[in-house]
């Protein structure tokens, strides 16, 4: 099968190396030159013009900084939906908004084409070692079709429910990390201030009902002082902000991931939104209140 | 080593019968005859005098509901402190107020005894199993002389620090717990009011970044809709006003284990005080704002 890949930033190109190492022909695209040389180096065959890549492919899958870079790469003039040779099976496995995952399917629905919704879990480490968590939108014929394209690339692959469905439960995996993140973070904080020896803190908590993935992740990172990324915190802004909108007019008032929110915006308005997600745990001293 | 111990709830009753199974000599104190005759038939020797209990011991432990049991229990006339026998060992296991514990230390050390802060995280089955992480507060030798106890009812044991250093792990954990379990409940609160299937959403987000020991204790109750304990929400409310109660003065601010407090103490205020943490789910649901 022919993939037109789009969008090869850290997770995309792991991918993709993936996909080819599974058998399929990829082709990948760039908009300057200088990065189509370098994919290229790695090992991924690349081209310059996106319409050519998406008309030549009978799957094209979108891997890309968040929903307005979607919009524009599948409904711009020259974009994936006009492009797409008939029968075309198209994938968006950016972690996006669950109405752009729907508008996509319906248009591309009217022309002809499949789409499904895919965002994933799992980082750089899962891309890298094709063990990524996979949620997946739309109808199950179209799964079907994608699941051998998926399978090159992750290990739990799961058919949420329709359209927007993969995209509405990354956005719950979200609002999950953000709590335990934040837990963490604000744990350490508040153990720092009381004189602990962080260590301990985290030898003594890490087998016990604060276990969780986020501990294992960064707690030792945070024991260093290491505030890089791991997985930036921009990101999940942007997460947090979909789930926000997802929810408007629902009247459902999910506090905490809100107040999770507000802390990582703060620290992205202050120009830290390339540090990792574990720097919230300084971001409560930078912030201390005077008396 | 003849051993008092106080507060045989569900926790203690579980940690005296694996002291009396690891060759300890312990004697129970409860003030109603009822109490004592049920615990007794447990195979727990009982006393309905607490100062006897207690001057008769080497050791005394307390495993009570909160700071003002604990206060109560140690500075009252006929309390612990003024019952004590000379050197004798004074370990609370409660979940209390770093400051409490060092009042209770300093109080100690004038009148020839020794204390140590030991609360516990790994709830009733934990208990059971003799698997309780142990976070200890208080002098090396006091840590030393007491590890033998601690080994019968625990396994990670680890001296975080001098008096009060127990009880500040303790809380550490809890802002932990308290952001994994609001996340998770926000992620299937979400999750559901996107039309979502939550079973899929668990097996989906479990082994990923959102894993937890929240997910893995609570996700199968919340899918069944069972809101039971567990660990009922009302001794999160009494540790986290334990952890505000540290923090006064210090100028931080942690808004989001404040988010967790002002949804758990509003549960209580509505009478759910002893449903168990996963209940949360549901209290978006319930406090929806019409529009």
């Amino acid at each position: 099968m022919r993939i037109a890949f789009i969008g090869l930033g850290v997770m995309g190109r792991s991918m993709a190396l993936n996909l080819i190492k599974g058998g399929f022909e990829v082709r990948g695209f760039a908009r300057s030159k200088d990065k189509a040389v370098k994919l290229e180096a790695l090992g991924i065959p690349m081209t310059l013009s996106l319409s050519q890549a998406v008309s030549e492919a009978e799957c094209v899958i979108t891997m890309v900084g968040g929903p307005r870079d979607v919009e524009d790469l599948y409904f711009r003039h020259e974009g994936i939906l006009n492009s797409a040779a008939k029968g075309a099976l198209l994938i968006d496995m950016t972690s996006s908004s669950p109405d752009l995952a729907r508008r996509i399917h319906a248009e591309a629905q009217q022309r002809g084409l499949e789409a499904l919704d895919a965002p994933v879990s799992g980082g750089d480490k899962g891309a890298r070692a094709g063990t990524l968590s996979i949620f997946a939108g739309g109808d199950q014929k179209t799964f079907d079709r994608a699941l051998p394209v998926f399978k090159a690339m992750g290990r739990d692959i799961i058919l949420e429910g329709p359209s927007g469905a993969g995209q509405s439960t990354k956005l719950a995996n979200q609002i999950m990390v953000a709590g335990s993140l934040a837990g963490m973070c604000e744990g350490f904080a508040f153990a720092k201030s009381q004189g602990l020896d962080l260590q301990k803190v985290f030898d003594s908590v890490r087998r016990g009902a604060a276990a969780s993935a986020s501990l294992e992740l960064y707690g030792e990172r945070i024991i260093a002082g290491d505030d890089q990324p791991g997985g930036a915190l921009s990101y999940l802004v942007k997460d947090l902000r979909c789930a926000a909108g997802a929810l408007e007019g629902s009247g459902l008032d999910l506090n905490v991931a809100a107040a999770v929110l507000k802390n990582y915006a703060t620290m992205q308005d202050e120009g830290d939104g390339a540090l990792g997600t574990q720097a919230l745990t300084w971001f409560y001293e930078k912030h201390r209140k005077q008396n």
